[in-house]
């Protein structure tokens, strides 16, 4: 059934393969304009979204993030604007080599072709996502979830429109209108017409598109980050640090969700973090060590370790050494962000050196790990696996690469 | 039954990960020594292997492919030198970025892991595999065919001495003695421990692990290459790349299977192509429009379009219009390497930019898409896929990528 969805897709993908920056550009602008000259309609179909939510039982937080505002709109225009702003990835020289026989050989950026995004209930991922795949050359095919249909088929219309505009196909963004179960399994599927499929959204569904995907898909987001704090640490900076990784916004993957103190500093530090814990009102789960330090903190069972809260919860362990530390986070890591507050460059180095995970932090928060905080503008998400690209995925990531060989009758 | 050797290749791939350039360096030194002063063992070994395939009934070709000889016992340590001798990939620095809050985050090569190869019956390729992988800091579990199987052990036997003698673990490399195909099955589902898979061998193979493996695979190898003549082209220099393209090596992936000229200058080009490719013999297959021109072509059925003969065989094609080659093309082609003879340089670019494959040529024969003639030294295999690699998997494409953040306490 999504056949002729992947056939349009893969049509438009050629067209946009060789679009120019400035249509390109031109297509993010008027899709933009489109969205702020359009808010009555789209709040017309937010709101039926909203509604449906309620009556259906979604808590507070998902109708929060399911409902859009004017200013919510607006937000959402910026960003499209903001990822038109960036340089286009597309064309960028990676490696150039003359061959003895006189023959260049140019390595370049080009678009992978089509990306699927199956994403939940945020309907501005629609538009952020199309803004990404069309800026960097890819037509997409987005399957956001049922509680936003209407908020995006709304949002989408808008922005094909915009692109047709602008001359270029409208199918380099479709949405799939069908929210049904199976229409997101056909989309990971659609062999032969997805050049990647990205999950946005919690554990569950990326868990679950890893698993059932035929095409080829990029992990992404699960974040178990790990904080330790060696007997060198400036304590002060130790607890400001693990802090502001765990509260300033406990939903998201880099927050971190396990510390881990050595014994030689852990009587002293130990209070001063769980102080600051303490303002938040941040459970504090620790071993038997920590509870005799902690009178208040929660005794941590064994699932404690290597658990993703995504709340104001946090995981304490007591361990005495660098090495006790680095084992605890191979076992229970998810490989996205780790970090280490020392006043020691050996040990920070050897700590750095040892866990091998997207992003390995030196006396900073885990918080940072993020295409605008990494330079680089936007991302459509985190990888925390080896191939194609680890960490923040922004324009360059969601590119292929390609040899251009230019010569005048050469043979081998 | 693998899992053993997984966490002993996981084990040693800790070690690996960290371990100094002159270290890995020594290893295959020894290696390329141990393999030059063992000649007789692996001879012995060899001539079991022969014997073996003579009995079962093995081809010549395939007798020849596993046959070794003191003078290509020398080519493979002089590989492995070769290898040892390329610049070490871990650690290059790929990308930096200072933070406004004064933060360093520097992007940097690491080894991917532990990477399985699965081939074939010749036994060279074990002690090339072994040493592209140690040499990107990578643990290796390789799986090679029966009917090399005597001349394997003898050699990774004695480059895993050599490891251990330089300092490092001996199970950086592994062999799987087990030539059954549950092995093979086996290690394509040894999840958690294998980083990324390579099939290196016939099409048939490539395809089997890719629809078979729960673990990440790099597709490799299969190369329907085409060379379009177009009306401008100069024909003497079209006869010589073509005849190069399919003559040189005709059993690789990077051969000319089908060529497509133009109807404008087929009259006069086709006799000359012919020409040249009739005196190697090499069959040819043409359509209607081409056996008009060609009276001892022989007729082209539809399973010739698209076919990788890896033979002196060719399919010709007259086409009208540089769209049509286009169209062919990207219908046939598996998007390995296809090449433009014109002295148009606008053409050039329209053809160069409308196929989405990993090597595009202009005037120039398809076989240079190899490792070595792109100034990587050495390769594994020629990625046709678009995530992470595409063409020549080098030394670097052995790698993934890791943030290294510094700071002095920030927050966000």
């Amino acid at each position: 059934m999504l056949t002729e969805m992947g056939k349009k897709a893969k049509a438009a993908a050629i067209v946009l393969y060789n679009a120019s920056s400035e249509t390109k550009d031109l297509a993010l602008t008027y899709a933009a304009e489109a969205l702020m000259a359009n808010q009555e309609t789209i709040l017309t179909a937010n709101a039926e979204d909203v509604e449906n939510g309620k009556a259906s039982g979604l808590t507070n937080a998902l109708i929060d993030r399911l409902t859009l505002t004017e200013e919510r709109i607006k937000g959402i225009a910026d960003g499209m604007l903001a990822v038109r702003d960036l340089p286009d990835p597309v064309g960028a020289v990676l490696d150039e080599f003359t061959h003895r026989n006189g023959m260049k050989i140019v390595k370049k950026a080009v678009p992978l072709g089509v990306i699927g995004v199956i994403f939940e209930a945020r309907p501005n991922v629609s538009a952020d996502s199309a803004a990404l795949c069309l800026k960097s050359g890819n037509a997409s095919i987005l399957r956001g979830g049922k509680e936003a249909i209407k908020s995006n088929i709304a949002i989408v219309s808008l922005i094909r429109d915009a692109i047709e505009k602008a001359g270029l196909p409208r199918d380099c963004v479709q949405l799939i209108e069908d929210t049904t179960r199976q229409s997101s399994i056909d989309l990971m599927h659609l062999d032969g017409y997805i050049d990647l499929l990205i999950p946005r959204g919690g554990q569950g569904l990326i868990q679950a598109v890893k698993r059932e995907s035929s095409v080829p898909v990029i992990e992404t987001g699960a974040g178990t980050c790990h904080i330790y704090v060696a007997p060198s640490a400036d304590l002060d900076m130790a607890a400001n640090v693990i802090f502001n990784a765990k509260t300033s916004r406990p939903s998201v993957c880099n927050a971190v969700e396990c510390i881990l103190i050595n014994s030689a500093c852990a009587e002293e530090a130990l209070p001063k973090i769980a102080d600051k814990l303490r303002t938040k009102n941040v459970e504090m789960r620790g071993d038997s060590r920590t509870l005799k330090i902690l009178p208040d903190a929660v005794p941590a069972s064994d699932s404690d370790w290597g658990k993703e809260y995504d709340d104001y919860i946090i995981a304490i362990k007591v361990v005495d050494s660098l090495d006790e530390a680095i084992d605890h986070i191979r076992t229970y890591s998810t490989f996205h962000s780790e970090s280490i507050i020392t006043e020691d460059p050996e040990e920070a180095a050897c700590f750095m050196n040892a866990i091998d995970c997207a992003a390995v932090y030196w006396n900073v928060s885990t918080r940072f790990t993020d295409g605008g905080e990494f330079g680089m503008g936007a991302e459509i998400g985190i990888s925390t696996q080896k191939l194609h690209a680890r960490g923040p995925l922004g324009l360059k990531q969601l590119c292929s690469e390609k040899y251009y060989i230019y010569g005048n009758g050469q043979v081998r």
